[in-house]
């Protein structure tokens, strides 16, 4: 009844019917983290005005024409200019001011001489600047737009906000920021075993991790998730809930109810709503049974009860969908090729993940199986920082072979394969 | 005056001071990206019953001692048990127990067989499953305690909560997790030359961006960052300001003042409160007029108001200082090696931090510097993803070099060199 596809094939179906979400605006001290919406642009040539790229003295670079070590020329200082501040005269060529980083240039002045090349003396009861060499015209002046003009693109859009590009929006005056909405994932969890976190445990149940380890994961990618908590085990509350879901957000992740035991709902959920079913069952273990849908332009995504397997499917299926809605161009967890450390020579038709750790030792990228590799055993979702994927169709694997690794807790990469 | 120590060192002298901050409680649902202030323990075997791992069939061994393809065992069904929920009777030997994946085995019942070896069929009105091969005592159940102890510990004091781990988490009955408490990191401006992000632009001034990029740093890495502004160019006003956020925070960082230009209170004020000054001056580009001082087991951190050399000084000394305080054994930004891509023929007695791009390609990590380093472009911040570490006192370096690299956007490494 379930026909299983190849991870590709599931991927790009789901890929199909991705859209860019919306955008809108936070302040800039809320903005890192988010991801731009627009590109963004220089509103102001850098700098935007003629300045002093040293603390030194402005001058008229003729009046230093003929200075040496043995003749110096003395120009009188009028003035002193602070970072910030404006020096409102014309300097005359027996004239300098003292100039700090990064302040304007004066009117008159064409150079700038280092601090460090001059000697400050007085003389009169009048402050004098002794300088020892001929200054260029032009000298050690940063002029208007040498380092960006007005209207460059200095940051595309799709990033990821980090600290640097905070710095480039506050010089640029984007006290709002256009950034993506994040898209609002539902996380609706089925299962008459699951008991609430703070229950006290009762014999053949198990308290939900799932929803919990969703809600981290749909955070990580960008998404804003929302609790709906458990559906009662009936086909008409589970629609109910997913109908209500269907409403308020972009994305609708369902977990258990989708293996092939008695009480499993959400076939006829997809089926009573009119749901476009794009796969039931994925060439891969764990999360064989992993089950994707459409309805009204939003995804409905039916994950496994088991969380390795809940895990697996959101990474490979929701979070590209969910990177996408935020116009991110790197959409997929990292792929790296590293080398196994362990025999692993259980056959198996489909494609495997494997939990595992990654280091990096002697220029190489290790890989070793974490723990004891059942996916039930929801504590090596906690030690493993990679999965390793074995394809399937192989009679397995040994220490020393090259193998494909997904990074768990990378960036994340441009390609799926 | 002031006299430049090495990198390394003026790490050590901060470091010397770090001390690990308080723990506090959040809930399971906020804890996602916060550090764990204590090891967390299964506080239950797993599995905590005796359960199924398959859909199939529980039944008695014995039972099925004589099975084979020609002569099927026939039990009768007369139960199902969902996960979830719990059979009452107690199985006799020639009865069988339809069984959910993860349920638990009814009494009696010492064996499972999976529901693909089976055929239920219909006789009289009751139901029966055919079993045509032996099934050995214990087959296909998951003991308590088999994947885990109670007690053992599952995740170490330290670590950042993960997806992986917040299932685990839950899956203990963790409602409230501890965490560290996110240190209180003051950032304090100073420079009259400063700009609100939101203010018009005036002649010789700039807007403030370091303020917006420390805070973007500061979350990043853990912290909570407290913005105190700008203030007046006074040294009163700068004292009384830095006694306000030693009051509040835990670390305080000022920009700007800390130059040798006219305008500087920084010195002064570490002099007034009589903090314990560690050094003034790091034998680096960008940043060598970076200082720290303690002041009653608080830090104080005086960074450059140029903002890479702000970016460079809060990533090797601020940066460390807090994650200590965060009990992370990770502390500093990963070092790799990689190959340069141009020439860089600059000389310099101090070490440098070149703004550059790093790439994988072809088994190789190549770095290239990011546009024009002046450190006083900022969009060169928003573009580089690491910083190219060139040590002093070199003739300068050539493509083909490999050099040493800190990547800026990575989960960070255990070591500084």
């Amino acid at each position: 009844m379930r026909k299983p596809i190849p991870i590709d094939e599931a991927i790009e179906r789901v890929m199909e019917w991705c859209r860019e979400g919306e955008k809108e605006y936070v302040s800039l001290e809320q903005c890192d983290g988010r991801i731009l919406a627009e590109h963004v642009e220089a509103t102001m040539p850098i700098p935007w005005f003629d300045r002093s790229p040293y603390d030194g003295y402005a001058l008229v670079a003729d009046a230093t024409e003929r200075a040496s070590t043995h003749a110096p020329v003395l120009l009188e200082v009028v003035g002193t200019i602070g970072a910030g501040s404006v020096w409102d005269g014309t300097l005359a060529p027996n004239e300098a001011v003292k100039i700090m980083t990064g302040a304007a240039i004066p009117n008159g002045a064409n150079a700038v001489v280092m601090v460090e090349l001059t000697k400050e003396i007085e003389k009169d009861g009048k402050r004098f600047v002794q300088i020892k060499r001929k200054v260029n015209e032009g000298e050690n002046i940063s002029r208007v737009g040498e380092d960006m003009k007005q209207g460059e693109i200095v940051v595309e859009k799709g990033t990821v906000i980090h600290p640097g590009i905070v710095a480039v929006l506050a010089t640029f005056g984007y006290d709002r920021v256009p950034v993506m909405k994040k898209p609002k994932v539902a996380i609706i969890s089925t299962g008459s075993e699951l008991l609430h976190v703070y229950e006290p445990l009762e014999k053949g149940k198990i308290r939900n991790s799932n929803a919990y380890m969703l809600q981290a994961q749909i955070r990580r990618v960008g998404g804003e998730p929302i609790l709906f908590g458990k559906v009662a085990d009936t086909f008409e509350h589970t629609l109910h809930v997913v109908q209500k879901a269907l409403r308020e957000a972009d994305v609708v992740i369902t977990t258990g109810g989708v293996s092939v035991g008695d009480f499993d709902y959400m076939p006829r959920v997809y089926e009573h709503l009119g749901a476009k079913l794009l796969f039931n069952k994925v060439a891969m273990r764990p999360g064989s049974v992993t089950s994707a849908a459409v309805f009204e332009n939003k995804m409905l995504f039916g994950l496994s009860g088991n969380p390795s397997a809940c895990y697996v499917g959101f990474e490979l299926f929701a979070r590209p969908f969910i990177k996408a809605m935020l116009g991110q161009p790197k959409r997929y967890l990292k792929k790296v090729q590293a080398v196994l450390q362990k025999d692993f020579l259980k056959p198996n038709p489909f494609t495997r993940f494997v939990r595992a750790n990654v280091s990096y030792d002697d220029g190489m990228l290790h890989v070793e199986p974490v723990g004891k590799d059942k996916s039930n055993i929801v504590s090596s979702l906690a030690q493993a920082n990679a999965f390793i994927v074995l394809p399937g169709g192989t009679r397995g694997f040994q220490a020393g072979n090259r193998v494909d690794v997904l990074l768990l807790h990378d960036e994340g990469d441009n390609v799926w394969s």
